[in-house]
């Protein structure tokens, strides 16, 4: 455990995962107002774990939704009654499990393909439960999904044929959308999304088969869902933590804003600070700040210009190969995470409350700070508070988020379904 | 547990960790008998994983070295009497856990400022216990370590004089240099390193203090630092792996080869197959393969053109923005694993064993491959074989790595050191 409740900050021991509860129990406030009246179905691969979904549930969702078998379980165990898995499930001993599950609790899952019908309908039967059935329509995304329209009425059609299974509605999920920078291009693709989903609905209503509960959204879109008059149901997770990819993301005047409420805290482990091109004679200790410029930041990106193109090599290669008059001189510390404390797939994290102060490289185990002339000191061991770059994949690293509140430990949280991959 | 002995692969739960134990052994060998009359001493960080160190000591290794307090107790606990933390250690009360650790074992680790000493020693005093201690000299790699020569050994007179602490040599570990594409760069990288290892051992020999070990070197260079006179001990770690990125290295004639032996098993868990572009009458479960372009695929990389300036909504928002008629047809199928099943610091996977097939976008939990006409049809539920791009970080996901010999399980051997990150 990274620390105890009645700890102060300075007792945690780093890198450790972050929630600052203030903030985060207003995410948590403001989401429930403002879906009331259509069902809250809070994404929990975003936090894993079964205290926050608790905490969603006291106010007002109507369960949680998952990705994954495993993670279904884990909240199952963890006493959450309804649990929605947003995905396909192919494999025989993953059905097998999640028809266990649904013994305890009320269990879905999405069906995208007629085998899985017969599948499903096999593993529900055998677990004499009923397990309820949403048929994925590719609204946008391109992932999985059956185009709007009649292939959805077809699987429709067989799902409610099928013994043990219930048909419940649609999973209309447009991924695509939540990362697009600009308000209006999010706004258009929702409208494209709410539109495909109307269509197959009415579709298979006019066919004579219930479709109660359209379903889908994300962080970066939940409000026009909200507003279609199509979705019924919402399934909003980055929301309770945020992370400086949804921070990119360009607001509208009409959108609702949440918080950061999730850091890596870090410490810094070595302060090295003397300048990289100096001559022997000048390699000293001291002069821990100098003319680093942005740009010698900037291109300190870990997986270069192309993931495909560049490997991690890349950037020290230009380093080692550049001249090193032209280098800026070395203002760096480094902290204790790096590759292994953060998911890197949307950028480095960002260093919170430290003026003139960024993360600009990272290793498996550490993590290189630039710090300019005009930054406060660092010291050895001093806490860095960095906002991840990708909340869902950066919790999945962590056993244990640290829940803190004006800078005491109040709780200290398993992430039950960290590393929940099957 | 995602398999048990004796299970054939398609019994193994995916995503999997899969070793490939043929290959693996012969990476063993291969290292054990090249580095045949040096120390051994390879770098657990990189497999986190107690029955590999075991078979690395059974074949001569000295030890094994780790990155993380956490990780040594992890390995300590296992039954390696041997530890060497190749990194600074700054907190308290991890001094006092790896000064506990030393009662069990021999424990190493570095130091690059005067404040250790005094700290380290204070641990190992109230251990009672003696801990070695390496410098870190900063051979070129820039991260934690002091400069080489004077700085180097002013502290080796410090540590030579505090209680508990016994001065074993120099850490001279060149990172920057394992991944520079041209043989010729990591050949020249070493050179300087090893220039400024000699340089300083020999300073703080002339000084009166034993230097008997130089330690440092990895799988992209190893060979260099073993045949530079100036090294006694090598720490390559993913040798025993190996991964897409270290395939990108470009080899020299004299160098050693190891082979991939690391893979993520995935499943097929949806073969959307229609034309993207196709009108509603058009979209069918059928035209599994298309005209979709390579660069179709090459553009999919997960972090954009660079991690800083892009997140992970943008490769969607161009498909979403583009003029349909022009975009390639959707030739893709989803497999079960995608960020949290693979690190991406070091770009995307790669399809093993089946031509044709590219790993060219992943979100949380999917992959998306891209197929083209002439690749054999992928079934649902069909197993695929992914090199990851860097294997380090990618263990550390998994809490077991399965091993199986020719189509066998023949052991699931827990990953003791999974998230040790204190």
């Amino acid at each position: 455990m990274p620390a105890r409740p009645g700890d102060l900050l300075a007792a945690i021991e780093t890198p450790a995962l972050v929630v600052d509860l203030d903030p985060f129990e207003r995410n948590l406030a403001r989401m429930a107002e403002a879906t009331r009246g259509l069902r809250l179905r809070p994404h929990a691969k975003s936090h894993k774990c079964a205290t926050i979904a608790h905490a969603q549930i006291a106010r007002g969702a109507v369960g949680i939704c998952c990705q994954k078998t495993d993670e279904a379980l884990a909240f199952v165990e963890a006493g959450v009654r309804d649990v929605l898995v947003t995905n396909e499930v192919v494999e025989p001993a993953k059905l097998a499990r999640l028809a266990g599950a649904a013994r305890h609790a009320t269990v879905g899952v999405l069906i995208d393909t007629p085998a899985a019908v017969a599948s499903l309908s096999r593993a529900a039967a055998h677990a004499g439960v009923i397990v309820d059935v949403y048929i994925e329509v590719d609204v946008g995304a391109h992932r999985c999904g059956v185009a709007p329209g009649r292939p959805a009425l077809a699987l429709a059609e067989a799902v409610v044929h099928a013994p043990g299974l219930r048909f419940r509605g649609l999973q209309a999920y447009q991924g695509g959308a939540q990362h697009l920078r600009e308000p209006a291009a999010r706004r258009a693709a929702i409208a494209d999304a709410a539109r495909e989903a109307r269509m197959t609905r009415d579709l298979i209503v006019e066919a004579g088969i219930a479709c109660d509960i359209v379903t889908g959204a994300g962080t970066g879109t939940w409000q026009h869902e909200r507003d279609s008059g199509v979705y019924d149901e919402l399934q909003p997770g980055s929301y309770v933590f945020m992370d400086a990819d949804y921070g990119r993301n360009i607001p509208d005047a009409t959108e609702l804003r949440f918080e950061q409420s999730l850091y890596v805290l870090a410490s810094v482990m070595s302060t090295p600070g003397r300048p990289r091109t100096s001559t022997r004679a000048g390699r000293s200790q001291g002069s821990k700040r100098a003319s680093a410029s942005v740009d010698g930041g900037r291109r300190a990106v870990v997986t270069g210009d192309t993931s495909l193109q560049r490997g991690r090599g890349e950037y020290r290669s230009a380093e080692h190969e550049g001249n090193p008059i032209s280098m800026p001189a070395a203002d760096r510390v480094i902290v204790d995470a790096g590759l292994k404390a953060f998911a890197f797939d949307s950028g480095l994290p960002l260093v919170h409350g430290r003026a003139g102060t960024e993360y600009v490289k990272a290793s498996d185990e550490h993590g290189v700070l630039h710090v300019t002339p005009d930054a406060s000191a660092v010291t050895l061991g001093e806490r860095v508070w960095l906002v991840p770059g990708h909340c869902d994949p950066t919790v999945n690293l962590y056993d244990f988020l640290v829940a803190v509140r004006r800078g005491v430990v109040e709780g200290v949280w398993p992430i039950e379904a960290r590393g929940a991959l099957g």
